[in-house]
């Protein structure tokens, strides 16, 4: 199975991560195949989002042409994902789906920790969209620029920490969900540190593909989702 | 006053014939300023809502650096509206939450009649986000390509007055709005024709956007539509 | 054009004083008729509310029988706002119905600031029955009488301002709306003092008013709203 | 106990029904005492309701000044409740809230049939309101004015027998709400000649009155339905 | 009338206080009959709700054998409401649901105090379902074991009033309602510290049964609720 | 890997069944354990799922101590999934959430295919809790006890077939979900006979187990799902 890590932004350091976060949890057999955007070097906000869907689209369209089983669109404001579906033969999954469904498994109620407060509002409509809304208790910024997650020494780490334990003390939330693709690498440490379940978007995307390729199943072509009309 | 009309697909017709409709309805002192861009030659769906929106940003980069007062995205699906408010000083209204929300304050339910079946769950989904599911009985197609609209005996505009007949007796709506910017020209004759409200986007968006900016407001530079951070 | 904006409660200085709000931002081919109810002094809840309707309802057959284009209902409890839609052609409007839905186009969330505590649940079931509680952070109360509002030296605008800086400092809100229709002359003010969109109902009532009327639009008249039935 | 079953329209039969119709079903030691409005002749949309508010809350006071203990308003569009519990220390329900909340203990969906189409908006926003939406299948209405059902031979509760026919066979409900206090004296016959839960507001709202009275509840006094202020 | 007051969990005290607390509220012609399950000593909760079932739906079918008209489930969790009203021909209900849409009534907005935090979800869920999120402030735990309760000198009681206090000062709800069976013989006294409507579930169970009863009302036996299949 | 899949009813051929679905679709190092639980030969219902639980809750015990790494609950009513969540350290899921979500991502819209019209609003129900109304055009009934699906020449899957194809046509959904358990064998030839993506509850159930399972996750242990208390 070759499933797609798609990174919308320009940064190929976060595409590595997240190649690096997808492939340590799929099978042995799963082959991750990256890609990077040709958009803005983060995705803050809904300019970035946007400028960014030429670039993942060329991608996801070349990755199709070659044969790939399923897609992540590795970052957190689920950019371009209807797009994606109506291109894709297999599924696509966006970070925030994937990790607030899989919260909702695991959890009566969650909070997602992100980095910008100005990226609150598009999370807060992604899981109102997503039917979540009466399960997540807060979306709350830990107030880092996404590319802080990047740099040595910046405390972004904990940072986003501290911003957990605020949202166990103060959401009495049962889970925490990253909100963006760059804290893949933090996972591990997060829950060790904060004994609740912390949701990285990645890593869960990836297998929740991995698993619905398995599965056998794919996006429905009759209606919202059918291949673009030729004009 | 200046409003930018904005068509986010690549046909000049439709940009002629919206700009008309909202010439027609504001004041005499009030410009309406046109521009089309350059993604698809219509928008049927979310890949090609995702291709417009390079094209779509640069014009209302454009009109706000040359000061523009207000904004209409004149396409029903909305598209990149968030991503216009971070670019814009003054208010940014897309067709379809003017439409719905102006339906909603004339009658106490409304149907939607767009053009093809895939458009059906972009507008669903807006309409969720709106907050309106409650007051839509439901979201029809007139089973007819939108560039159907720009020609000559085919025929549209009578399948798209059938619809509006349907949905009053099949729906018990009490107002209808016309799910196309392309339909902004048939406006009148169909409300002849039916005897309810038929709301077409283009004329009440451009009088909103008239409403908000002569009324002093503009887009909370806050958080959620907070100028793009620089890279 | 002309537009009846009537004050369903019987103090005429805030007649004049949303006369003249209203005036202020309307075109000058536009007409604004003021007329005062014959009910309480001020509306404070529930009973205050019903007891207006009959006045205002008066005042709204006889601007209907003069020739009125449209209708402002100059209270944010939004009082008889079905009731005035039977008995107009053109549309009608109540305060918070407008001024949410324009702070839902100017924001992706806004807290509400009204004068007495009694108003809150009032003014929170209005915005669940328009579809708007996932945009509205909270409903809060600066304390204060309408009445307060009228009179020199008693505070009533600072306490207004202080609680709308508390708004953003503790609901992370985009914008204000001004939950009375006696805030109206506060609202330059309270902008500049505080840095973000404040939305007067009046104000914004009146364009909107303007702009359905301006594009044709009438309230319908198929079945919720249709004309009162004779006896 | 004495519970004041009061009628807001001005039809003393349709009083004398929903008195007769209440005390069938109270206690012995329950009196009820009962009280019409000086509105319209019966109430058929938003003008008639707001028409019908001064004289309901005339009778509201009038008791409450007698002592009584709890306040059923007779009507099935609850007209004034809020306005009635601000007067009120006892309980205060309107029809249509204690039966739907009664329906949604006794089954799992049910429908409302009502008398004429433009009651159905107005039923609709009341039980969004209420939050029982999702338990709703549908609010029907049987096509005949409430007058109907006090005339002998106009056919009116064959109507209404084969709309709650057509609920079950199209809606699926499990149980059916009767939309009008005038159909209070058919719910015997209703229930027997359609095999389902048929379920009237009078009979429903008397009850649970007496049951929250005899609880020893009364309407809370802290903030919605404070006493109106005095000017 | 006989009303059956069963106590899910085994432990008889508590079944002892709820028959007390029931009868005290009845009419003298009804007869409250007490049964205690043979499950969980208390209910604290999904697991022990679930295993309380086969004990609680043997004494449902014993009781309808011998011919009762109405059931309580003395349990705030709800537990296997669905079940009980399969196997009722009369109206059963439980505490919370009994509870929450008398604070409804009562009240434009409430909070639920239980015993400990992890019922909070458990509450939280069974409103969401009852469709009143919208009028529930908050569910809040007073951190005390549901036999702690049962036990004096415990301190429980004091526990809480001070958390129905909180709730009154940070909530700012108008009622409280008492989310565990085991408060009911603190409702008076907890209403008399706190100056709110402080409502009982067992007490308004039994009162809206014996009201559902005396209006002739059952349980639709059409489809969700019809009898248990034969296998 | 080990995963559980329990069915909670006692038809040990329904157990084989779901068990074979499951294994055929996960990896080969994974291992379905298949347990059977005690309650009914099937699962018509609330009653039927109550009974259901004591046995499935043993299993799940059983499971756990013997060291599980997550758990498949094998019947589309999710009977019991908060009590098992409470057992087990792992993830655990039921057909009915975990078939809804994946349908979700596949499509825009589902409709789902249950057996009998009892468990309609079972299911109905499930779907609300999981805030995907919005997504869910129906749920319908085949028509068809749960153990006719087991029985040669019942003309149980072409009475499937012919209900999904029905779904198409009036509820224009893009995927269905099956809403049995029973059903699993059918998938393959369902979704070749009606061209659209079916999906049954067992396979992606197994595979979004093993899916969170991968990514290290487990569930929640601080509140709503915490280790029950002992007595």
């Amino acid at each position: 199975m070759k499933i797609l890590v798609v990174n919308p932004n320009s940064t190929a350091a976060m595409t590595d991560k997240a190649v690096a976060a997808a492939q340590a949890v799929v099978h042995s057999d799963t082959v991750i195949v990256g890609a990077t955007g040709t958009g803005p070097a983060s995705i803050e906000g809904h300019y970035d989002e946007a400028m960014s869907l030429p670039g993942l689209l060329a991608e996801v369209a070349k990755a199709e042409a070659a044969g790939i089983d399923g897609i992540v669109v590795a970052c957190f404001d689920d950019p371009g994902i209807g797009a994606c579906r109506e291109l894709a033969s297999g599924p696509v999954i966006g970070l925030c789906e994937a990790a607030v469904k899989a919260a909702s498994m695991l959890s009566t109620s969650f909070s997602v920790v992100t980095t910008l407060p100005r990226s609150i509002p598009v999370i807060e409509h992604l899981i109102h969209g997503y039917g979540l809304s009466h399960q997540c208790r807060r979306v709350r910024s830990a107030a880092i620029p996404v590319l802080a997650l990047e740099e040595e020494g910046s405390g972004a780490r904990e940072k986003v920490r501290d911003e957990i334990l605020r949202a166990i003390e103060e959401d009495h939330c049962e889970a925490v969900v990253l909100g963006c693709a760059g804290m893949a690498d933090l996972t591990e440490w997060l829950s060790a540190e904060t004994g609740i379940p912390v949701i990285d978007g990645v890593t869960v995307a990836a297998k929740m593909i991995e698993a619905l390729v398995g599965a056998g199943l794919k996006t429905s072509k009759i209606s919202g989702y059918s291949t673009p009309n030729k004009k």
